[in-house]
């Protein structure tokens, strides 16, 4: 099973792909430009001491999407929209986890702070836009802070649940299970795609978190539930 | 230091009586009728199998708020209006603990999702209604559910992080203190109370989980934080 | 083609009743109780002083929604999801007009300011709720004052578009053809379902106008469209 | 009184300079850089077949809002903060007119509908980033179409009413003042700031209906008032 992580060249995006990466998933970074995504294989090779990974590659995010089994979205919000158009026909049938978040950031302002849209969550609007390419949307990744993701050497565990939403139970159960190989992270089933909304605000609130109590490995568990 | 706490009758006001009267604070419950505060004092004092208890008493919600110093608000949504309107000459100067939540339950719905008020949350709403009244507005207690409030017993030890927020630092340190004391509770400083909207959401994405998980404790802990 | 206005005991469904009534059509007041639904009946009569009406019946909601071809929800937007769930088996195919605003008046506040419930608008919570009893849902009605629909003698002629919206365009049709019987009203096509969440929204912006210019009859007129 | 129009080259803005300078009023086309302000000049000047306009000139937004009395800001939302952000010393004790709107075309999207800022509507975002500039904030012109405004040879009148907001009653007097010298024009006091949010979603409603019906002038007109 092959993962591309579009927009893979950002910060969530490159600490994704080096998690999965060490664990030998085959990964796929994708970018608007090719030459990017390659750039972030190199850095990550560099990253990982490693010059002789043959489980990671950098191509557009089209021919990225193409060839992905799994699609993770990692770009700003304001760039959704015209990647998800661009990957549109390439991405039929397969599983598309979005882990964009509304921060105001994006809009000129505060990261502590969502802005609201539309079709509910990112997430949710991630499903509108492929809505005919029969995809199986999945939220998640969106309380990982990149940090945490990419010190992998000084924290290898990761002290973070993920939360994760999907209206297609067997999509977020594939998505589940390959988000609990990272060390560290448990997945909690959080229901239908809709509780997207609340877990994306969450996001703001962390990095608020984050910046009131100077760290960059603001998490949070889910406590009391009994293994499902 | 007085604790009244309005719509004490309820599962979440007991349950945050029921903690702070063990700690040996003094408590007040506020009912809208004063007899529904003298029986819940007596279901109490029942529970916790102690008929002497001197910090403990029932009023009505007026009579309770003139005399507390610290204002708890339990009430449903619905009735956050009403309540706060009772009681605006009684609270002046005072702080106000919002824990109130607008659950899609309280107007014909589920519990497993928030409406959201035009104030923002019901937090900024408190403070909006009161706003003549020169209250301190904290927003607590969500997240804390009512059954790990009351099941002192069986589960002595909450396992749930209280995230707190507050346009004023200091009675939000005081808030802060005062809701510590409870075992296995650990406050999170949330900053402005304008981030209590999604602290608000977080109640019902917790309710959802704990249907989905067939649990009545679902709570959670901020990770990564160094102490303040 | 007969029309239940359900609640039709309250403001403006007594005006949309009686409107309809006078143009000849086929009537049901529905209301909780049946009694209620006969006084309303009784009471449009002597409105209309005439005891011979016999176009107009009043019966429970659920008499009510069984007879009518097209059904028109007016109650308070606390009673949305009882009615509807009272009557899922008698609307099956059928078309509901949706008139319902979550003001917040109903949860304890000003009717100059909505709340904003999960599923986006009134309209939309109303499809969600009957989404297994495959009717048509059309948003109507919001923006006419209840004063403009019953003040009919002084007043017979209702200077306000109603803006229509659904995601059935033959409902939408019906719809907006019988609604433009009514004198001096002009419908206008709003497209999706999900418009509606502004046409609410709009209905407290024109009560706030009424309060602040001290009438009952704001309402307002889409200009610049060429006849469709 | 001299009046700033920043982002004064896009349609919006273009079209309401011209209509001032028309009324004789002294204007300032503000611009992220002045040439491109002195062009839009020049295309006015061309527009209105008068190269001798002394009531019109092309600034930074800077210079402009340093010069203006009144100051109109008209650019995209994503524009809002930073072009605020760069004239803040400027506008001290100033008006600050906003007719920004948060359309989801702005984040890759359709104009027919809105996102939703955490400060509620874009005039309160614009309040609040100029919170410490001692400005006073009215929203309008958001539901007069940029062609309406721009057509004033073909349909010199305009078939719309301006909705006002704003918290100060003198600078919303004297705001509607001025608008309403332009032909057609009649404003409407929606009272509160706050009640922008409902205003500038209209503005997608009517876009909606620009693109439903095949036109660009659709508005609105308030009915049932009498004159205040």
């Amino acid at each position: 099973m092959k993962i591309a992580v579009l927009g893979g060249t950002g910060d969530q995006g490159l600490g994704i792909a080096i998690r999965f990466v060490q664990l030998g998933e085959q990964i796929i970074i994708g970018s608007r430009k090719a030459e990017k995504a390659e750039k972030a294989v190199k850095d990550i090779k560099e990253l990982l001491e490693n010059d002789d990974l043959d489980n990671l590659k950098g191509l557009s995010n089209e021919d990225a999407a193409k060839e992905g089994d799994i699609i993770i979205l990692t770009v700003p919000i304001l760039a959704q929209k015209p990647t998800l158009d661009s990957v549109k026909d390439s991405v039929k049938g397969k599983i598309v986890v979005d882990a964009t978040v509304p921060l105001q950031s994006n809009i000129g302002g505060t990261p502590t702070t969502c802005f609201e849209l539309w079709e509910g969550s990112a997430a949710e609007r991630t499903a509108k836009i492929l809505k005919d390419a029969d995809v199986k949307v999945v939220s998640a990744f969106n309380n990982i802070s990149s940090s945490s993701l990419k010190d992998f050497d000084k924290k290898p565990e990761i002290d973070c649940d993920c939360l994760v939403s999907s209206d297609d139970e067997e999509a977020k159960k594939i998505v589940m299970d390959l988000i609990e190989r990272i060390p560290g992270v448990k997945c909690v089933d959080c229901g239908l795609l809709e509780q997207a909304r609340t877990v994306e605000h969450l996001t703001a609130l962390l990095i608020n978190l984050n910046i009131r109590y100077k760290t960059h490995y603001g998490g949070l568990r889910i406590t009391g539930l009994p293994d499902k």
